[in-house]
């Protein structure tokens, strides 16, 4: 059995959206249980409207809760028992193995990083999104917002979070690719920055393959893309721009005739198979790694189908154990590269006394 | 009547490419002279067999040809009578308004800048290119990769050579709206050079629209947007893989069964104007913005029609006047932004003696 505890007066809509993603997403997943967080009388009156599977379903009480507008560090100090903060000590305290939220992503993230802390060798947390690729692929990038400066060495660290949760949720595909976000594939591309994490990375044991453009999202030639929270939150509004815009484009064109406009009702199937596949509901839930807890961001104005999408994302992290296998993923990898720092140090004292 | 200076041996494909465009491009524009720069003899022999209007063309020998892969600063050093260099000698000794080159990127910039300079105040220039946004118009975006590192004083020029060229080619659309690329529009967004390029950009005579984010190059909402030369080139190429994806994509969803595929041959129509609109061919041409000349440089890998593309787009910036209304405006912009720095520096001392 999963275990999930949802932030039920997170988002835009609140429990309008999150009862009925909620109840959608039990409806697909039969070995799932969910813990709802937020106000006792009114997350019951809406699961029992919602004719809910009461008995699969958890109602834990929280008498706050943290507006969409909310600096985080007011929502730290004065929520501390707000439906997204007790969401968050579910995962804490092991009672729920994830926790999901539609509420404003800084406070979740600073409340997040608070509750549960980060992987011991992971700085900072990321923000990371599974993006359709060529192929029916899907390709992991982060960091999409968190950090907008980042060392080589969090990029490296990103590198690593990245790289054990795509094998952890794919361990079918073997040892995943690992591109870092460049203006060119050379090596000598790049920021002083760039340069720094493209030599990291090429002395860590990961499948490094090395610098990638940003068509690289979509080609499927890597699994795991790696950026600073300024370039990969960019990249991703510009590609959901890129996708509305042309997806109006296409419209445009077939209403531009009587001809066309028959055609599209004719090629209506085909036309909406696209449609479906780019649905940016399917790819709502952002992931919150380099914590010890699994946290996904819902989109705070995403509909019933797109937040159980991200219910489905965080039903899949915890499925594939992925916590664990990163916590122990990023403490060999960090090992290895403590050691090849010794041993490049101790080289150079070596030259230094010769 | 516009005469543009063509680099006829640069590119993947040299005088294959560039000869038959240049003589597409000719017999669309009328009033336009082109001079072709390369060997003597084969560029000649190459104009003969496409039938080229030699009465509208000047052949000038150029010995030598840079390599695409030659390092930009041997290219400098080595190559002085190279087709590229020449091309731009053109520019610079009047006898042409722009020059056009499909050869290496690097060695263009480098010898554009070391032969025609920055225009005072520029540090820099940069590399803009106009992307098809919402309602069918245009925003300039840039910078798209010269410059990988920028200070706010860079970011704050770009907006100003970027909004004097949107202004000089579209004067009927008023003054032009300047976006400055971010991961959020709250002021408070960014890397500390973004902030500081904020207050720039804030504090100028130009129409500064605030912070964009991604999707704001294709929404319409600004007309340029300002970025450094690693985010510019890395959203262009996502860009480009977007739409290269998204329509592998559609072709995809058409192929699905016998249905679709009879439903694509009447959707055809509207699938061809969704293509041609997208076609990259048709944006080819990037501006080398920022020097005392119009350098204008084609995608090495185009064929004889994205080269005429290429040349359309270096007649329109040569025809509109472009360079002067640029250093003009740079000029104003800059004695502007010069003033109200000395004005903030005694406000600032007379605050001290108090």
């Amino acid at each position: 059995m999963i275990t999930l505890a949802v932030d039920a007066m997170g988002g835009d809509a609140g429990l309008s959206v999150t009862v009925p993603g909620a109840v959608s997403f039990l409806k697909q997943r039969t070995d799932a249980r969910l813990i709802m967080v937020g106000d006792d009388a009114l997350v019951r009156e809406a699961l029992t409207a919602a004719n809910a599977p009461m008995e699969r379903i958890d109602i834990c009480h929280a008498s706050q809760v943290v507006a969409m507008d909310e600096p985080p560090q007011l929502a730290l100090k004065n929520k501390k028992d707000s439906s997204m903060r007790v969401a968050i000590n579910q995962v804490k305290e092991g009672n729920a193995q994830a926790a999901v939220s539609a509420g404003n992503t800084g406070a979740l993230m600073a409340t997040a990083r608070f509750v549960l802390k980060t992987i011991p060798g992971i700085e900072r947390p990321a923000i990371a999104k599974f993006l359709p690729s060529a192929d029916n692929h899907m390709t992991l990038m982060l960091d999409l917002g968190a950090n907008v400066d980042c060392s080589a060495d969090q990029l490296m660290q990103f590198a690593v979070i990245g790289s054990e949760l795509f094998q952890a949720l794919y361990p079918e595909k073997g040892r995943p690719r690992i591109g870092l976000l460049n203006v060119g594939t050379e090596e000598i591309k790049g920021t002083e920055t760039i340069k720094q994490a493209f030599e990291l990375l090429q002395s860590s044991s990961l499948n490094f393959v090395g610098n990638v453009e940003g068509n690289a999202v979509f080609s499927g030639e890597v699994d795991v893309v790696v950026a600073d929270g300024f370039v990969g939150n960019v990249v991703l509004k510009t590609i959901e721009g890129a996708v509305k815009f042309l997806g109006g484009a296409i419209k445009h064109e077939f209403k531009a005739s009587l001809f066309t406009k028959a055609a599209a009702l004719v090629a209506f199937p085909a036309l909406k198979g696209f449609k479906n596949k780019f649905d940016p509901r399917r790819f709502n839930g952002a992931i919150f790694l380099g914590l010890r807890g699994v946290v996904v961001k819902s989109h705070g104005g995403t509909d019933a189908t797109g937040f159980a999408y991200a219910l489905e994302e965080a039903y899949h992290e915890a499925r594939a154990d992925s916590l664990d296998k990163i916590e122990q993923g990023v403490a060999s990898q960090l090992a290895l590269l403590a050691e090849k720092r010794l041993e490049s140090e101790q080289a150079v004292m070596a030259d230094n006394i010769e």
